[in-house]
């Protein structure tokens, strides 16, 4: 099924207003793709554009009332969404700003209005225009208190659905990673092909594709692929953020180009049991930092962490969201929670392994999204 | 050619500097991907993640200073930048604030620190760290005048050769559209086969991809694909924004699903029209606004706009940047910018049809990028 149905959105709603009501919110403003989204089911790829502003305004009571550009009309109407005041964008002379201001004002009156200020938000809207709409709205402009954050983090059974069905996608394209890596392929033309096999199997698009190849390991995994031929000896690991209907699989794969060399291959079980002992534990009640110190404990014998700065994430409608695997996150795991387990390991001269699995917080444990990979490498060639 | 020649960086450093001169600033403060690209060469999918706050601080003289997550160490010290600032992210207690103050207030001691405020841009912050970032700085942020979306806006030939193979790229990819489209084919198999096509002809990644197909038009240019399949008579449409080397196209095509029936074909050919119309002026001297009034006359008969808020807009590291095609809009066209003619027209019961070419501003008018269309659609089935 695409999209959810109009019980989940009320859901998502009611709790919100229950949140506002305690933190003495007249209405929240919300001006990113993954907020506005959450609250409207409004998916479109046209946020890569950044030349138009949208807005979506939560009020105390009743429905969410879209501020949007005319050219976001037609999608929005297809949403539960009925309040929907448009301009015509982009606009120099107001780009929006009147007629949010004055939504505002309706709604908010001299009220509180929380904006997502913590962690992971940004206020999607030039400064200069900012500066306007706070002149132009009577209410005060508060924190949010995380609100939309604290929800999106425990994940319905549709939205399980969802991310697990990007993980069976991305599943299967990692099956057929043989089909297109091997000794000599440059890793730029494996990069493309990856994405082309993700597509076959059933993603909507593929944001993210990461990776690297080298001897016993690669040296960073954020960079875009080098055009160097894989060689026997190498270790090739990909890491994509797929999607299907709006939400994320994150996780990777390591592949031996020949067979593996002893250091890549006990590298590799190391990960595999960081992932086991932080699995082991995964449960409602754990936090995030005893996850992180069970994985660090394998790899780094308790360090304390390394230069990727965490060993895994919250995973959902981002490809990255919520809480951080580090000693500083105590975030409490419940059900329904969906985060990536993504311990990495030092080998030789400076470079590194990763590996990611998926997993979902359970009522009484987890349960691996991903199919859960062995301690053994694929061999290719 | 992938990257570009040191010369480049130093180049637009050295115009950025004369202009934070004239405008007084010590530093300007970049925090988003396309800002911090164009400075560095800083070139990742990982700002698909929201984790990690990323920061770039120009000063008055000498090179660029990198603030950032030691993840990102590794990619940026491949860059020209020689000083880069680490910090492990993210980190609750201070995700790379002080780092910054730090080093804001060592560049900038008291002066005004401009900051991206103008159309487009965004702080890519969250409101709380602001806050702190602001009350740790001795300097003052302040508008940065719009500089570096006016040296962004005028592309160098390195520029214009990574966009116009990202379009040459899509034009093959539109060659093969009658493989993967016709009678009875779901709309949603066709965009994930598209992307899969871009791929296999050179695309680094498919950032946007939008269409629509109905009877002569469709509803909407910016919804993600139905799994309604193509009809008879069916106009299908794809716009891609493919990208290479961290440049876009942005272009589309329309494709009748069987003959074309006169109102489909009448329209088309009046979107060539406007097209022609707007590159029969195009060259230094014109205005965007000249270029909307020349293609709005041939599409609603000078009506002066509609929905779509504009028939055109810059285009080069992001899928829309710079200037729009607009009344409004008196960006004066100068040799070097690269821009889309992307006119609509309405068809009937409310249905529309869009066309859209990437041309280049030369000395004495303008070159199509795009493989240019003519007047009659392609037939397919």
């Amino acid at each position: 099924m695409r999209g959810f149905a109009q019980a989940e959105y009320e859901a998502r709603l009611a709790q919100a207003q229950k949140l506002m009501a305690a933190h003495d919110l007249s209405a929240m403003l919300l001006t990113t793709e993954a907020e506005i989204r959450y609250f409207t089911g409004f998916l479109t790829r046209f946020w890569e554009s950044p030349s138009r502003a949208w807005y979506l305004v939560i009020p105390a009571s009743g429905k969410p009332i879209a501020v949007i550009p005319s050219i976001g009309a037609a999608l929005m109407a297809q949403t539960w969404v009925d309040d929907i005041r448009t301009w015509r964008a982009p606009d120099p002379a107001d780009d929006g700003i009147s007629l949010l201001s004055d939504t505002l004002n309706e709604i908010a009156g001299i009220g509180r209005i929380g904006i997502p200020s913590g962690p992971e938000t940004h206020l999607r809207t030039p400064q200069s225009d900012w500066g306007w709409i706070k002149s132009g709205t009577f209410g005060q402009f508060v924190p949010d208190n995380g609100i939309t954050a604290r929800l999106r983090a425990v994940k319905s059974g549709a939205e399980i659905a969802k991310i697990e069905t990007a993980c069976t996608i991305a599943g299967r394209a990692f099956g057929r990673v043989p089909e297109i890596a091997g000794q000599g392929r440059a890793l730029s033309a494996v990069f493309r092909d990856f994405q082309r096999l993700l597509l076959e199997e059933g993603a909507d698009w593929v944001p993210y594709l990461a990776g690297g190849a080298d001897r016993d390991g690669y040296g960073d995994v954020i960079s875009p692929a080098a055009d160097r031929p894989l060689e026997q000896g190498d270790v090739l690991m990909l890491d994509t953020g797929a999607v299907f209907d709006g939400y994320f699989c994150d996780y990777d794969r390591n592949f031996a180009i020949g067979p593996a060399s002893p250091i890549a291959r006990d590298a590799h079980a190391r990960l595999i049991d960081a992932v086991n002992a932080a699995a082991d534990i995964a449960r409602p009640g754990t936090t995030a930092a005893d996850l992180f110190h069970a994985m660090d404990k394998v790899v780094t014998g308790g360090a304390g962490g390394s230069d990727a700065g965490r060993l895994g994430h919250g995973l959902g409608m981002q490809l990255t969201e919520g809480m951080s695997l580090i000693a500083a996150d105590q975030t409490v795991l419940a059900e329904g929670m969906v985060l990536t387990l993504e311990p990495g390991i030092d080998t030789v001269d400076g470079r590194i392994m990763v590996h990611e699995e998926n997993i979902v917080i359970t009522q009484d444990g987890c349960r691996f999204i991903s199919p859960r990979a062995g301690p053994e490498m694929t061999v290719i060639g």
